[in-house]
């Protein structure tokens, strides 16, 4: 045995991974595997540094939990998320676009009855979305699972604030027999993404903004249609081409109405004035 | 504001952080950004996959703890804990090499007098390891502390097996006014890296063994001199060409030799027969 070169190092490494059985698994192995190793020889990574990103990995791990995802965060920092989310999307030409999942997606959130509202307290603008949900040929979708979720007027998810109740702007829909459902919410705000963990290290030594522009996030499910992840953007929002995560698409961006009428108001059980919006999600078949 | 290409997103978030202050920072993240994106786009990585990637890397943060660093395995499996000490290390002609730390350094192991046993129970075949320190020039090196820490005979380090002591074979000596001190331990055996935790996931994926060859781990600390971080791996060991985390190197091999004498046991306060091996540690100015 004799000592190694740095290339003959890699290709050992990569020789150990080629016997990986499954064909996909073993593409994106050595994938990843040329690119670390092409990262570390191309800037001659420390011991020290080396070890500084083996901590924010571990803290960035340690940190997430059931309400709270710091990977995905350090992932959409990145801008990975994002690029994921490009090159694998696959949303046919007329079909509603797709974009990141974000760290904040909880799983059990109830439930919301047709024209109930999400704002479990009074904080923000209201809003009310009359959503539907079509296939590629304007079929109608019935039956479908809406999710959304979206920050109180304050910037925070109910995970971070104490202050909010549990599940406050959060929940799932359902489309009726015409593909339809009517959200009541509030207007969605810009806010920061929380900086108290190692990806916040990130965003302060690239020196950038922490701010996502506003945007409420859906999650719809419906059988026999492809899952769709996505946002819709307020497109009044000046911080729209400079997200921090990188996730707008300009067909997300939506102007919210707004409705002076004290009598459409009082239907929909808010104050006047509130904001209208009318979406139709378009999934693709699956 | 216009929907982006795949090539202009890459370029949007590498712009993000180029005004990252730090120059060095600033190289590190720019190189890692080219070489992430370079590998999501290169194997069309899915969604579902790259969620797979956040599960596999925030377990093994959530994992990490004061006594088992899974992310550090991860970085050894994949080959790139040894390329960040192969281009880091930049030992001079005659020094010692250096290698990798492992996941099983363990802070706050007590000192031991020269000749103490690290051995705190009866398992394995003795073996006594007459140490010496000195720098590139021949010059003694003492107050030098040589943290050493390996398995038991039956291949676990104390913090993955609740049945030995705390701080089984793991300790620290000091060198005296000549450099030297007395380690009193057992053989060293190879051993399975564990497979329980998420990195386990890509040794079985590859269908790789996980067996590393016998050694003994030595972190040296002395005034005025580089710290060291190394192995004294048995030159016998079959599988000294096939360490699972690609970390042997061939100067760091050595034969223990075998000493039937009840006399020089007893001295030893051992059985015959014991091992003995004399080891030179040869470490460059700071």
């Amino acid at each position: 045995m004799r000592q190694m070169t740095e290339d003959e190092l890699t290709q050992t490494v990569l020789d150990a991974h080629a016997k990986t059985s499954d064909a996909r698994v073993r593409e994106i192995v050595m994938s990843l595997l040329r690119h670390l190793h092409a990262f570390v020889r191309e800037v001659r990574l420390t011991e020290a540094e080396w070890m500084k990103g083996i901590e924010l990995i571990t803290a960035a791990g340690r940190m997430s939990d059931a309400k709270r995802q710091e990977v995905i965060l350090f992932s959409d920092l990145l801008g990975v998320s994002a690029l994921v989310n490009m090159v694998s999307a696959g949303v046919p030409e007329g079909g509603t676009e797709s974009t990141v999942i974000g760290p904040f997606f909880v799983e059990g959130a109830p439930e919301r009855k047709s024209g109930e509202s999400i704002a479990l307290r009074d904080s923000g603008e209201p809003m009310i979305i009359r959503g539907k949900v079509v296939g590629l040929e304007g079929e109608t979708v019935s039956h479908a699972r809406i999710d959304v979720w979206q920050t109180d007027a304050n910037g925070m998810y109910d995970v971070q604030d104490p202050e909010q109740p549990e599940h406050n702007l959060r929940g799932f829909y359902r489309s009726n027999e015409r593909g339809e459902f009517l959200v009541k919410t509030i207007r969605p705000t810009s806010y920061p993404i929380p900086t108290d963990g190692p990806a916040g290290e990130l965003v302060r030594a690239a020196k950038r903004h922490p701010w996502r522009p506003a945007h409420l996030h859906a999650m719809i499910a419906a059988k026999g249609y492809k899952p769709l992840t996505t946002h819709i953007f307020d497109a009044e929002d000046e911080l729209l081409d400079q997200d921090v995560v990188f996730a707008v698409k300009p067909s997300l961006a939506r102007e919210f109405k707004r409705n002076d009428s004290e009598q459409e108001a009082r239907r929909h059980g808010v104050k006047a004035p509130f904001l209208e919006l009318d979406y139709t999600f378009v999934l693709a078949r699956a």
